[in-house]
């Protein structure tokens, strides 16, 4: 594609997608615990889970941050480890400890008691998608998502979060074949799922690679970018966003996804991303710990970003998820920088 | 200096400090858990601080690698924390939960409860290092270290280990001028550390910036590289290896340290990292989750990455500290590839 070409069809996509004429601006995280209003919500179920099976109150939690923060997109309120469950692995969320798989997988005969999801098992985000968008109303597109294969397979090997991995990297090391008959699964039931998700009414996807930077440049060809790949090239029916935190080896290699976006964490310098990643809109990347600076140090921040990407199609976000202790005033202050000087 | 020059003087370096005329090799983390007698020695003290306290015991497993692994270089075994606890602020190392520190740093009064190391807090470190050197007796150089003053400084911020260091991040945003006035007491205190450390009789030192890879790389040059140049500056006595895992932004600039080495995590392309470092020494950096691999892997591994680096000035390495539940065969496999297959 020319250089005018491809700023006519990523500003074009900006535009279908957000109906906007400046840079758009949501944060990954905006439905949670920063809101009073959210937690007000989940204590009134037993569980984090809960929440995530009950579309109607997964709805209302999405909306929240439309109707009290002003971004311009909602993110379905779910969580990637819901596609393990689908395939036959259950997992419990244990308060303020994360995620905790009771089973985990290590060999051919436990791969066996797993299948791939077709989609079936997972209506309840289906429902919520649905509820969503009603209460949208059209205000504000709605993004899906789902975790990147090698992300997915992470947890399903260690059983929970973890500084290194090192179980799951293990694995990649002495078993790789049933590694990639793993991934594979993870992969054709990703596939699924995005494109029910986009029957059901979301606008564009995002795959989350959050353990994208523990892996080596090569590992993270075989094991990771190459199964995006193939979620990218099997969902044409709307646009994509891919994030791997800590991949900043792979930019290069990114450009060349069949996806449009390419999320930034906040490691990754704009200038250069820019030009490894000509091709793309770039989604990002102010650092969540600028969010506790005082507001005038957080309308700085944004705007010293927003002219780092001037020119190029752009979509504001953090570099990572918003932390659970920011002061909504001064999310709101991020989001209304944005809004005034993006054009 | 010219490209002659310039592989003159770095392998000159190799042969001054190893006396040898290959790739020498070492293991950060060596020394520890990963041998059965060090676990014996770490079983006769009460904790593992006191194990650090005591010179001949820390001088005993700082020389268990060199003869039961067959290591070309011993590293002192001590711990990036004391030189907190050298300025006042004490800290306690719990059992498989890492450090925690009672008392954090949070204002001016905190501050001035705190002092500038001479380095007499830390004569058990001196001493290690001088027994340590008898019992070496020339057979190979002994590696000093310390933390780099942004590690040190987010520990004393946060208290301990933590995924995102949000409280020591959330000081760079509210109290920059605090920040700095700490980050500039630790620097004084860790020259004269290190300093100490050469009198004392270590071949060449490293610092440690674990969290490197936390900060976006505006805040690396203002927080943490303009700490460590004058570090480098400040020691001309001896050789210098700055390992800044995660600092894959930061290369470039790290040429032009004063420095002699720079270690490489695992996550750094070599070839990239070659062509923006020509003036080092490379150190590192298998991904220490390879040595869970086969033998016929690792030999495989260690071989890929030695031709990586290939006619550029190396130390072969992991590009991490080595896991403690690796087989100490599985180690030596490493070490002896390394011996066999460089020259």
């Amino acid at each position: 594609m020319s250089r005018q070409g491809f700023y006519f069809y990523t500003h074009m996509l900006i535009q279908t997608v957000f109906k906007l004429n400046r840079t758009p601006v949501w944060l990954m995280r905006q439905a949670g615990r920063v809101l009073p209003e959210y937690r007000k919500v989940r204590e009134s179920v037993k569980d984090f889970k809960a929440l995530v099976k009950s579309p109607a109150l997964a709805a209302e939690v999405t909306i929240q941050p439309v109707d009290l923060l002003g971004v311009d997109a909602a993110i379905i309120f779910s969580d990637i480890l819901v596609i393990p469950e689908a395939m036959g692995l259950n997992y419990e969320m244990k308060e303020s400890k994360g995620p905790y798989f009771p089973k985990t997988v290590h060999t051919y005969s436990d791969l066996k008691e797993l299948h791939v999801s077709q989609g079936e098992e997972l209506q309840y985000v289906l429902d919520a998608i649905a509820l969503t968008k009603k209460g949208l109303n059209g205000r504000v597109p709605l993004i899906g998502f789902a975790g990147a294969p090698w992300t997915i397979f992470a947890y399903m090997i260690e059983g929970g979060g973890s500084k290194t991995f090192s179980k799951a990297k293990k694995m990649l090391y002495t078993q790789p074949e049933l590694a990639h008959q793993l991934l594979d699964m993870i992969t054709k039931s990703t596939i699924n799922y995005l494109k029910a998700q986009i029957k059901a009414g979301v606008d564009l996807v995002q795959l989350f690679d959050s353990w994208a930077g523990i892996l080596s440049p090569e590992q993270y060809d075989e094991f990771s970018m190459r199964y995006i790949s193939m979620i990218c090239d099997a969902i044409p029916e709307a646009p994509k966003t891919v994030f791997a935190k800590g991949a900043f080896f792979a930019r290069q290699k990114m450009n060349d996804l069949k996806c449009e976006v390419i999320g930034l964490d906040w490691n990754m310098d704009i200038t250069e991303s820019r030009k490894m990643m000509p091709s793309k809109v770039l989604q990002g990347n102010l650092d969540p710990c600028a969010l506790y600076g005082s507001f005038d140090s957080i309308k700085k921040e944004t705007k010293h970003m927003l002219n780092l990407f001037k020119g190029h199609p752009h979509i504001a976000n953090l570099g990572h998820g918003l932390y659970p202790d920011i002061e909504p005033d001064k999310v709101r202050c991020f989001i209304d920088t944005v809004k005034e000087h993006s054009g």
